[in-house]
Order: C-alpha cells, then structure tokens, then sequence
C-alpha cells in the first residue's frame, strides 16, 4: 500500500475539481469525511445535488435563482440595469446594499484570445430589456482589458438609443496605501480626481 | 436578496465542515459545483457517499481498508509493529515506502485535558497482539507532550513483555536552519548527537 486505497483516492480526486485545492488539501478534506457519521456525509452530497438541482439561471437577468423570473426581477426598479459579468458580481453587489435597479449577467466579457465574442455572451437579451422605460445602464465588468472592452462595446450599442450609460469609477481602494498603489490604478485615480 | 438564496446557502454551509475551509472559500467551491455539469455534481456525490461505505478501519490494525484485515495485515513482517496516531500516519510512513512490518492504530493519544484514558485508545487490543513473533514495537506518536506521554505509556507495558520498544528519532529536520531551530528541537539534536 504505497498510495491510498482507490475509494479513498476517488475521493481525493473529487475534491481537487475544487478551485485552488491541491493534493495535500482534498487529502484533508477526505479524511475529515471519513470522520463524518454515515448521515453527516449524506447530507453533504444530498446538499450537493439538491443544489445543482434548485438553483437555476434567472431567464430574465442570468442571475441564481429558485423562481423565474428572479425576486429582483419581480420587485425592483427596472428604469436602471447594472450588467455585471456573472451572478458572482451580483452577490458582491448585492451586499452593499445600495443599489436598487435589476441586474443583467453577460455570462462573460469578450476575449478574443479565448475565442469569446458578443455572439457567445447575452448580449442580444440585453438589448432585447432596453424599452422605454429605462433610464440609465450602469456596465459593472471587471477593470480589466477584456472587461473594459466589453463596456466601450456596450456602450457603442446602447448610447444610439437615447440611454445613459455609465461604469463603475476607478481610483485607490478605501484603507489601501499610495505608497503601494500600482501605477495603473494611480494615474487613473489622478485623473478621476475630484473636488472636495 | 441581501444574502445567498437558499439552496447555495446550504451548500456553502456544508463546505465550511471541511478543514480550514471559511465563509469565502465556502463560496468559491459552491461556485465551482453550480458550474459543473449535471453528471459530475452526481459523481462527486456518489462519491462521497460511495467512500464513506466502502471504507472501513481494519479489525487488527485500525488502518483505513476495503477488506478485513487489511492487506497490510494480510501480507506483511508480523514481527515488528509500529504504532500510530490513526490511519492518517500510516499513509505518511507507507509513503516513505522502508517500513516493512505492520501498524497498530491507536485511535488517538492520551490527552487527561479531553478526558481521553487508556480506555478509550485500542491499548488492549495492541497488547492482545504482542505474542511470541512480536520482537519490536516502534512507537510513532507526535512529539508532542500528549504523544510522548502515550509512548512512555505504552512502553510502560511492554517492555516487561521482553518486547523491545523504540521510538522515532528527534532532531533537525532535513533542509531546515539551526538558526531558525526552536530551543527544544535543538537541543534534542544536541543531546542525541551521534558520531559521525
């Protein structure tokens, strides 16, 4: 027995799919499951499975949700939609409270070195969403170059029709050191400067 | 929806049982299931399910196993036994792959603070197994306070039986620095200097 016994090894296999788990960690995460009781470990994979099988895209925005459409479909404010990359981004969002619009996932931003264009996001269901009534598109995509391009794309398409759009604002993060700030993000905290 | 809907909430739950594993890191696992297609969140499941049925602790050694006894057991020196922790040390020994003999798993260390006695421990059952054959047992607790006081312990009991009784060696670990040492490590080192 110079390797694990295969059920063992089985396992440990599974768990590595995980983000950032290594060898040495799903062998730790197994053995903490064979420490479980028969009913603990039951529930976890019952967990796993009900999961997959509730939780659905939101037909409306792309965002997790039991029902369809979403409850922020059903409730909120839709003169305003923030587009955000994926239903991540609309958690992260969604714990600060603040915003009050309805959301629209894009399932990704373009990348054309993965072979990502505007076919392969929802790009044609956001449009379809831009009736009368709405007011303003806050593009919420990661400051990144892929994320940037997908918001002057977006823009391109929306600002003809007479909507506001807008992204998120850049600059030094809250708590963060100039001192250590990327020259990047400094220049462009420069010249987003207000006053005060 | 100021916090995950329900079913991901439950998930994220069950990942913090695991070791280690926070509010955040939680997250990005149940992340990674819900992108995971039908058949392999069914797999992992049934994996999980399936591992925790199969494996069992071997009736002689304590040692994780499909069959009873195990093939360790089954196959190796009966002559020298080397006494562990749980089933976890034996696969760290096993994987240095020089230990010919068989384990014994203790099921844990004395620890008075948790109220863990020589009752709770497979003691009995390790000296129900020392018969004439037996000329060696190696004690391989941690060298911990609790682990040390189990070896003392066990060679307590055995050493009358004409059963010689070692443990590991302690010193500087290989590639560490004498300058980084602790005290204690190093002056074990230094008391169990050998000629070279």
């Amino acid at each position: 027995m110079k390797e694990y016994i295969s059920p063992i090894a089985r396992l440990i296999n599974q768990f590595t799919k995980l983000p950032s788990v290594g060898a040495k960690t799903a062998e730790r995460y197994a053995y903490k499951i064979l420490d479980m009781n028969d009913a603990q470990v039951e529930e976890f994979a019952k967990t796993l499975i009900d999961t997959k099988k509730n939780v659905k895209l939101c037909s409306v925005c792309g965002n997790f949700t039991e029902t369809d459409p979403c409850k922020i479909c059903q409730i909120r404010d839709k003169s305003i939609i923030c587009v955000v990359k994926d239903a991540r981004d609309v958690l992260a969002l969604e714990k600060i409270n603040e915003f009050k619009g309805v959301y629209h996932c894009l399932g990704g931003v373009l990348n054309p070195m993965d072979n990502i264009g505007p076919n392969d996001l929802r790009i044609k269901q956001l449009l379809n969403r831009l009736d009368a009534k709405v007011k303003e598109v806050i593009v919420a995509t990661n400051p990144t170059v892929e994320g940037e391009a997908t918001a002057l794309y977006l823009a391109k398409l929306i600002k003809p029709l007479g909507i506001r759009v807008s992204c998120l604002a850049q600059g030094i993060s809250l708590g963060s050191e100039i001192e250590y700030t990327d020259h990047a993000t400094l220049s462009q905290a420069l010249e987003n400067r207000r006053e005060i």
